[in-house]
């Protein structure tokens, strides 16, 4: 038989910051499609919409009037799954049936007062200041000696449940660290007491080296499809220097910063020459007042789509009660978000 | 402050079979709904469709015609994700890009040759014979040495990938144990290590007693939503008597697993009378030569939709970043749940 070929053979990669594995099937990209097609959103939104709860001057639906924002604008989100007032208590029948109250807050950040732009069409200016509210949104709640985790994030498009278009992410905030970032801090941890140094120092390092999954670089970032990708187009965008959060990057990587978020989010619409769905986040050190030194923040972006604007990659049967698994290779997706041009697709064809 | 009631206000619940957390916000069903809806599929095929690839009789993708079956007909996957002859080989870079070759086999079931039904539309003793099906394939599959894991599973309808609406499910079977099935080995064993009794044996006397999240019961099963239910009308279907695998099921308990899930089956389309999607499952005990005698047998039904035929739950930014989260509680879907007819609504307005 021939030798193993990650390109070719179906393998399993280990994700080193969550301790699991994925299944990769390079194979079956082939695989004819009759199933579901994504609908494509009209492209063509207004700069204002007066139906839109986000627009500046509009009304809510708790009746509050958004101001006339110019930049960004932050507020309690209405319908938050998290609220600040919860009785404590705890439920524990067994060790089977266990329950604990919860308490935090959801913050909206709405990127732009303008309804039609989304991240890859805004200035790289006016994306270092949704940067800026990061900072100090994550600061702030995470300063409430409540508040021990704070996550923050980003659902674009109707693919990824976001059920309004104009530009926005939230924040969730809470008492405990959620699932994924606890791994991540075991993982971390274990990793930085073994060898004194972050886990993605070392794996950036790598990347570097070998170029084959780096997307993009500059000064102080560097964008890769991980080795251990789930979602098709899935991207990690990682600090070179090794900071636990983003209030400690300096002011020319938050430049940098806001800069990549440019450069890759041009990459993503480009890809099939749509407004590209996605859910994105930062994971950075829980703050329950602990140093957490081996954390590492980094962006992680999990996009849908496989094969073009209308066929998603489905994360059903097999992965929910196997693991995830994957057809095209981390190193495939990587060479086509490199090969495409850095000038959006409706600048292009102006 | 008022005291904690779970049915009210925000917390985590905890789940034993994975060792995780998921966050539940009663408060927030009240949520307006703009985003995506789902599209509802015609309710109407022909018993026969010429060009489907799974109708008896009719020809395949790789020119194989399937035989003029009469009750269910399995054959391996066209396009299977594991194949069986993979070169053995890894690759593991500084512990960070670790991979492995992985061998195994894909199978396709169908439930039936009609390409208009569905199982809760199936006769139970056609219900009977999937069963049997599923018996003899983990059974032959697992006796294969290098066979570890045997994944039997059914994706339903187009918002679960579901690229062919003619009734069948898929087996993936691996040298390796998926990352579900091995959290659940981990929990189990440790259980049964404290108590000499199997967890889900503890856990369905707790909710039998409770009968709060019970939504069926026969003789041999009991079909609850479970404490820790991810989505809205998720289930869990459990045998009373701790077997480790289907193949140790007297034929009265097989008999009783196929009326069980036709009437479950029945119940999730007269929720909202359409054609129910979900994913479902078997976690057995891994095929591997060991006893595994702390593990019990199971099946996990992971139904999308939130609360009309159209709107579905989204598992996106927080739930990919941080935890699952839910809306309605596990205690009201099973309220709706129990409170259907058992009469197939198609049935009912005859
Ligand atoms: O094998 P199918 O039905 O073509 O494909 C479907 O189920 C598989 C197993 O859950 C998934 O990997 C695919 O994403 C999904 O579209
Ligand atoms: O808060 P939104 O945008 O209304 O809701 C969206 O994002 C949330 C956080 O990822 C998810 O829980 C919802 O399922 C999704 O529809």
């Amino acid at each position: 038989m021939a030798e193993f070929d990650s390109a070719e053979h179906p393998h399993r990669r280990y994700n080193p910051l969550s301790g699991e594995w994925i299944l990769v099937s390079p194979h079956r990209s082939k695989r004819p499609w009759q199933g579901q097609q994504e609908k494509t959103a009209a492209e063509q939104r207004p700069t204002y919409d007066p139906t839109c709860y986000l627009c500046p001057g509009n009304t809510r639906a708790n009746g509050a009037v958004n101001p006339a924002y110019e930049g960004t604008f932050v507020f309690d989100n209405d319908f938050a799954a998290l609220v600040a007032d919860v009785p404590a208590g705890s439920v524990n029948i067994g060790g089977l049936l266990r329950a604990e109250s919860e308490s935090g807050v959801g913050r909206v950040i709405c990127f732009s007062p303008r309804h039609d732009l989304t991240l890859p069409e805004m200035e790289t200016t006016d994306i270092r200041r949704v940067v800026d509210v990061w900072v100090e949104e994550y600061r702030t709640l995470g300063a409430n000696p409540d508040i021990n985790y704070v996550q923050i994030f980003e659902n674009k498009g109707q693919a990824m449940g976001a059920s309004n278009p104009h530009p926005h992410g939230q924040i969730w905030a809470q008492r405990t660290v959620p699932v994924e970032p606890a791994k991540e801090t075991v993982q971390q941890a274990a990793y930085f007491a073994e060898h004194g140094r972050s886990l993605l120092t070392d794996y950036v390092a790598i990347e570097v080296k070998e170029q084959t999954r780096v997307v993009l670089e500059n000064e102080s970032f560097v964008v890769v499809v991980p080795y251990w990708a789930v979602w098709p187009y899935e991207t990690l965008v990682v600090p070179r220097r090794h900071v636990q959060d983003i209030t400690q990057l300096t002011a020319a990587e938050k430049d940098d910063f806001a800069d990549i978020l440019r450069q890759l989010t041009i990459r993503y619409d480009n890809l099939f020459e749509i407004s590209f769905p996605y859910s994105a986040g930062l994971h950075q050190r829980p703050t329950d007042g602990q140093a957490h030194e081996s954390w590492h923040f980094h962006m992680h972006f999990y996009p849908p789509l496989l094969r073009s604007a209308t066929v998603r990659k489905f994360m059903v049967g097999y992965e929910m009660l196997g693991n995830p698994q994957r057809d095209v290779t981390p190193e495939f997706a990587a060479e086509r978000l490199r090969s495409l041009s850095g000038v959006h697709y409706k600048q292009a064809t102006q």
